[in-house]
C-alpha cells in the first residue's frame, strides 16, 4: 500500500512544516523530508533554515508551485540523510503571523447562533448575506497543536451585574483556515477572482472561545476577550494545489455578491472535519457548503485598500451543517448544557476524500488541552 | 530661550524617532540626536541601527530609565556629528507593530455616539462601566504620520439595500495610543497597579473611519472594513516618563471597578489635543478626563492569560470632551452633515503644559491627507 492510502499524507498531499530547530519539512507518508537536506529542489537552502515558511512565501506562487512539482517528482527518492520518521519531529508554529481575521462564513452556524441569541429577530444580521462578515482575532496568541490552553478569567452576566471569575462556557469552534502568501500593499485591492493566487496553504483552526465573556462584552465592538486568550493550528501547511481535486461548486448566492466578490466555479473547498472530546467523535462536518469562500473573505478584506501580508491568516468561522451531529461548537450541540471542563482535549481532524478507499490527503488534526486559570 | 520652552522638545520630554535610514533618534529642540554616534549613553550602539525601536524595548524598563536619565545629563553636550536638524530628518513608523487594539475609553465619546446610533436606549453599552471595552484593529495598516489615506470603497447602506461605492462618509478619531515595551507571556496577568511598568511611550493616534461602511458591517463582530484601511501614528514616541508632572486624578469610576482593574491615583495623563482640517482647528479636547486609564487597558487585555508582546499597540478611542468644540470626530462634531472630501488634510497635534509659557512637552503631530479611492 503506498503512502498516500495509509496516511493521507501522500505525493498529493506534501503539506509543510517546521521543526523544532527552524528547519522546514515536508511529510510524506510516515516520514517527513528535511528540505534543507534533500536533493532535486532549486531553492537557497538558507530558506529552509530560516524558523518559518515566510521566506518560503517571499518567493512567490511560481517558485511554491515549482518546488511542489520538484518535490512531487524527487520526494519518493530522498537520501536517508534527509529523512526521518515523522513521529520524530516536533512541529512549531510554522510560519509568522501578520495580522489574524476571523470570518462567519457557515450560514448552518450564523442562523443557529442568532436563532439562540437573538430568539424572535431574524437569524441572519442584516449584511450577512451581502458580504463575509469578519472580525480582527489577536495574532500574538495563535499556538500551535499541542500547546495548553488556560481557562481565560474574565467579566461574565451574573446575578447581580457582571461578576469576574475563570469562564464557566469554554467552547471550541471548529474552522478552517488559510495562510496569506503573497504581500498586497496598503491601496491595492485582490478581486475574489484573483484570490487564489495569494494562498499559500490551508490549515485547522481551533477557535476557542469564552461564551459567558463573550456574551457581556460583544456590543458594540465585537468578540475580544471571549475569543483572544488563544486560537490553535495544526502544524501542517497543505498547499492550496493539494485541494484541486477536491474543488466544489459553492452554495448558490442569492442576492447576486458585488463584483468584487465575484468568483468563477468551483469556489468551494470540500475537507471532511471531525470534533473530538477526549477521543470520542462529538461532530463531523465538511467545509463545502460554506457560503462565502476563502477568494471571497480575501477580496472582501482588500476591497477597502487595507491590504494583506504574507503570513496574514483568515479563518472561516465555525462550520456546522444542517443536521444534527454536524455542529461546529459545543454551543451549538449542546446548546448551553455542557461546557468544556478542565483536562478536556480537543481534537480537530481533517481530511479530503474517502479514508477507507483513497486517493485522500490529511490535514493533520489540532489538539488542545484546557489547563485551569492561572 | 530653552529648546523646551520654544519647541516642546525639551530635555523633559526626549521622544525616540526612527529615521529613514533605520536609526534611532531623539529629539532636543530643533535638532536630532542620533544615538549610535551619540556619547556617553551604555547600550550596544547596534541597538540604534536595527531600524526600529523594538531592540531597546528588549533591553528592558531599567535600561530606558537609564539611558532617559544619561540622555538628560548628556544630551546638550553632543558632538557635532551627533546632532542633524530635526526638519533634515524623515521619519519612519519606529518600531514594528505586534497587536493593535483599540478601546472606547472616553465616557463622553462613548455617550455621544449611543445618543446618535441608538436613540431612545440607554446611550452606554451595558457592560461600559464594568470594563474598558475594545476590539482588535488591523497591525499592518498603522501607518506613519505623512502616509496617504486612500478612500476606501465597500459596500454601505443605500435606497434599496447594500451598495458599493468609495465611503461618502469618512471621517477621523483623535486618540492617543501607547506601545507596550515588555512581553508578557500568554498565560500571565497584569494587574491595572502594575501596568504602566509595561509601557514604553505614547504617542498621537488618527483611526480613521468610513461609517457608512462600517454601519452596515458591525453588527455582530464589530468594526470590520470601517477601520482597517489605515490607523495614522505619530512619529515620536514620549517616553510614559515624561508625562510624570502631568498625572492627573481619573473621573470617579462607579460602579468601583473590578480588582484586577483598580488602580492608584494619580491615574489620568492629562494631555491636550486638537484636531485641524486644512489648517484650521476645529477641536481641542483633553485626555485627563479619559474614563479607563491606560493602565487599565492593559490590565484588561491580559486578565484573560492573552499577554502582550513589545511593541503591541493600544489606542484609547476617541477622546472628545464634553462642551462643544471639544468632539474627536466629524461625526460628533457636525452630526452627518460634513465629511471628508478627497485633498483634504487632517493634523491632530498633542502636548501637556501650557504651550504659552513652559514647561511643556510636544508629542508632536499625527498628519494625513485623504486621496481618492484606488
Amino acid at each position: 500500500m503506498n503512502a498516500d492510502a495509509i496516511t493521507g499524507f501522500g505525493l498529493d498531499n506534501l503539506p509543510y512544516g517546521v521543526d523544532d530547530s527552524g528547519r522546514v519539512v515536508v511529510a510524506l507518508g510516515d516520514e517527513v523530508i528535511d528540505l534543507a537536506s534533500a536533493e532535486g529542489l532549486d531553492v537557497d537552502p538558507e530558506v529552509w533554515t530560516s524558523g518559518s515558511l515566510n521566506a518560503f512565501m517571499a518567493l512567490g506562487p511560481d517558485a511554491w508551485a515549482d518546488t511542489r512539482a520538484r518535490l512531487q517528482s524527487v520526494a519518493t527518492r530522498q537520501p536517508a540523510h534527509a529523512r526521518r520518521p515523522r513521529s520524530d519531529v516536533r512541529l512549531v508554529l510554522p510560519w509568522e503571523i501578520g495580522d489574524y481575521t476571523d470570518f462567519y462564513a457557515s450560514r448552518e452556524h450564523a442562523e443557529a447562533m442568532g436563532r439562540m441569541l437573538r430568539p424572535g429577530d431574524a437569524p441572519l444580521p442584516e449584511a450577512w448575506l451581502h458580504m463575509p462578515l469578519g472580525y480582527h482575532g489577536r495574532a500574538g496568541t495563535v499556538v500551535v497543536s499541542g500547546s495548553r490552553v488556560w481557562r481565560p478569567a474574565g467579566l461574565a452576566p451574573g446575578p447581580d451585574g457582571p461578576q469576574f471569575g475563570p469562564s464557566a462556557r469554554l467552547d471550541v469552534e471548529v474552522e478552517l483556515g488559510f495562510v496569506v502568501g503573497t504581500t498586497v500593499p496598503r491601496g491595492h485591492t485582490v478581486p475574489a477572482r484573483a484570490a487564489d493566487h495569494h494562498i499559500f496553504g490551508v490549515v485547522l483552526v481551533n477557535d476557542w472561545s469564552a461564551r459567558d465573556i463573550q456574551s457581556l462584552e460583544y456590543r458594540p465592538l465585537g468578540p475580544f476577550l471571549g475569543k483572544s486568550f488563544a486560537t490553535s493550528v495544526s502544524p501542517w501547511v497543505v498547499p492550496l494545489a493539494a485541494f484541486d481535486p477536491w474543488r466544489v461548486e459553492g452554495p448558490v448566492q442569492t442576492p447576486e455578491p458585488a463584483d468584487y466578490l465575484k468568483t468563477g466555479e468551483p469556489r468551494g473547498l470540500n475537507a471532511e472535519l471531525s470534533l473530538s472530546v477526549n477521543g470520542a467523535v462529538i461532530s463531523t462536518m465538511s467545509s463545502g457548503g460554506l457560503y462565502w469562500s476563502m477568494a471571497q473573505q480575501l477580496a472582501h478584506l482588500t476591497v477597502n485598500g487595507a491590504g494583506v501580508r504574507a503570513g496574514d491568516l483568515f479563518a472561516s468561522g465555525t462550520i456546522s451543517g444542517p443536521l444534527a451531529g454536524s455542529e461546529g461548537s459545543l454551543m451549538e450541540k449542546y446548546r448551553g448544557e455542557a461546557w468544556l471542563a478542565d483536562g478536556d482535549t480537543i481534537t480537530i481532524t481533517g481530511w479530503c476524500g474517502e479514508r477507507s478507499r483513497g486517493p485522500w490527503i490529511s490535514l493533520g488534526e489540532v489538539v488542545g488541552t484546557v489547563v485551569p486559570s492561572i
